[in-house]
């Protein structure tokens, strides 16, 4: 196996007005770094790229001011419910867990039913779970060492406040709508109001030296959506993935997504997305014990602006940035879109 | 609007050894041949393609001998959770509810939010959800006016004993795993026996006079599955897709499957697929008001084999067939792929 060198992208990424605010956006980058970090850290430590990039993932949930487990919005019953996916693209396995309650990290749970999967099948020749959504997920974490964790634990005061402003606009929709005419009103209201505050699903892709890539998405979900509403970030083939290279085609390739692209309907599609492709180096000599990777990493978004955080293990530390619409350009309508390249070197024992 | 013509295939699946003898063919002929007469049915009394085939499947779903709706496997803990969705090729809008309990026909709930979300959006620019699960998708139907069912009135005679059957077969297979090495004896247990009974996923595709396609799939899932685990027949872009012809594409596109494609690691993949493409024929008169549809159908399975049914309104009555693998095929390593074609010709008002 390989030792010592890989390549982290991870992501924040928020289509609210203003909300990637100087202020914010310090939170942000912050956040994003010490993904980065810890995914390098597990990288270095000889982990494999399903491992770092749950690792990363980790971090993103655990701040407050993301989408995505600790600080996820609310629902309409004041709950949390989370999403979240995560692909191996050496195994092609793939874990994910939908309206999940009451679990600090959903992505763990996500990466665990990833690797149970990976032992085979259960007694009496059972195929493993592979999606496990609500109650049912929540029971089946628990069972498997994940402890469980209040609730009220998951809230934060920002989340608890935009739930009650969200509440009271609710109920003044609803008393204007009144009666009669109700989906003719449904069609009129505001295309601009969102009702939701933030969209800031998180996610990741990373790369080892063996050149495994992997792809992990987690996120709370639209503010006041209904209990049991699953996103894409649960989907398999919507929110990440991850395909190593094969004889077929000589890129690795790791895509972690965010938004909302079944609106098909919809006249502005809000989202972001994280791509890293790579390749074994031309340069590189295997009698040498000395590998190469080029890896190209992209991130492109409809919304407004984008947190993005990068590292490889090369680097001291992470690159971070708050990428923005051109100014004057509507969100839904542009598209920003940017990138960089890199060369990995590293030595195969 | 045009009137009375249209074509509707319906299909069953399932892939237990002698599941469908020959005494099993005759029920699943006749509930095939009902779900047939159903969309057309429905299509003669100038409905479009998407209630067509959302009547098709509660046909199929009302069937206790279809691991859909009534009679669905049960669950590790002995209930019944149900995955379906649904989608029109007109809108491309999609609706689907996974691992939802204590509702008699889950497509008519996949159905309901396709159409709810087709209303546009709902009190203070909440975007409607277009997939829920588990109690939260149960809660949203039935605020919907779609009655629960009790769970008991939902499982069989046949359900619950292969539920028995299934459990003892696991708790001695358990009392085998003695502790110790259970990964390495997880891995060798035998490829072979399913745990599974059937995997009668239930599906329909349909087109109607307009030229519109829509396609569904329902599934009461892996029998001893674990609570909370939704399967393919609930995934957008796995169960079932349709897509209208369009000006980069003449042919409207209608598809539903049944199976396990997430196990890419398997050496054996069982499943089965019928599609229906059409486009409008190069005879049609329009000055005439008269408009022909050539529509091209097949299924296809891997499953030692597949009950199917197909109807035209031009037809007095549905057509069915059992279709199997040659004998001395393996079931997963082999493919049994069968079609027709027919022209629909009709008066557009």
């Amino acid at each position: 196996p390989a030792r010592g060198v890989g390549q982290c992208v991870a992501l924040c990424n928020a289509n609210g007005a203003g909300y990637h605010s100087e202020s914010k956006a310090k939170e942000y980058k912050h956040v994003c770094k010490r993904a980065c970090q810890r995914a390098v850290d597990q990288l270095k430590a000889g982990a494999l790229a399903v491992e770092a990039v749950a690792a990363a993932l980790v971090e993103l949930e655990d701040s407050p001011f993301t989408n995505a487990g600790m600080g996820s919005n609310l629902n309409l019953s004041g709950e949390i419910e989370c999403d979240a996916s995560i692909m191996d693209g050496k195994s092609l396995h793939f874990g994910a867990v939908g309206a999940i309650s009451g679990i600090k990290n959903p992505v763990l749970v996500a990466n665990r039913l990833l690797s149970e999967a990976q032992k085979g099948k259960l007694s009496a020749g059972r195929i493993p779970p592979c999606f496990l959504v609500g109650r049912g997920a929540h029971d089946w974490a628990v069972s498997h060492g994940i402890p469980p964790c209040p609730s009220e634990k998951m809230a934060t005061k920002f989340s608890l406040s935009a739930y009650k402003r969200n509440k009271r606009k609710m109920e003044l929709a609803e008393k204007m709508d009144t009666g009669q005419n109700q989906t003719k009103k449904r069609r009129q209201s505001s295309e601009n109001e969102n009702g939701s505050g933030c969209l800031d699903t998180v996610g990741a892709v990373v790369v080892d030296l063996e050149g495994n890539v992997a792809a992990a998405v987690s996120s709370g979900g639209l503010a006041m959506k209904h209990p049991g509403r699953v996103g894409q970030a649960a989907h398999y083939g919507c929110g990440c993935w991850a395909e190593n290279a094969c004889n077929m085609n000589p890129y690795s390739t790791a895509v972690s997504t965010s938004g909302s692209p079944f609106l098909t309907s919809e006249d502005r599609v809000l989202g972001g997305v994280i791509v890293l492709r790579c390749c074994r180096c031309v340069e590189a000599q295997p009698s040498q014990n000395i590998q190469g990777i080029l890896v190209e990493f992209l991130w492109s978004h409809t919304t407004e602006s984008m947190c993005v955080g990068y590292m490889s293990a090369q680097d001291s530390k992470a690159k971070t940035h708050i990428s923005r619409l051109p100014p004057g350009t509507v969100p839904g309508q542009s598209l920003a879109i940017e990138g960089g390249v890199c060369r990995l070197m590293g030595v195969v024992e």
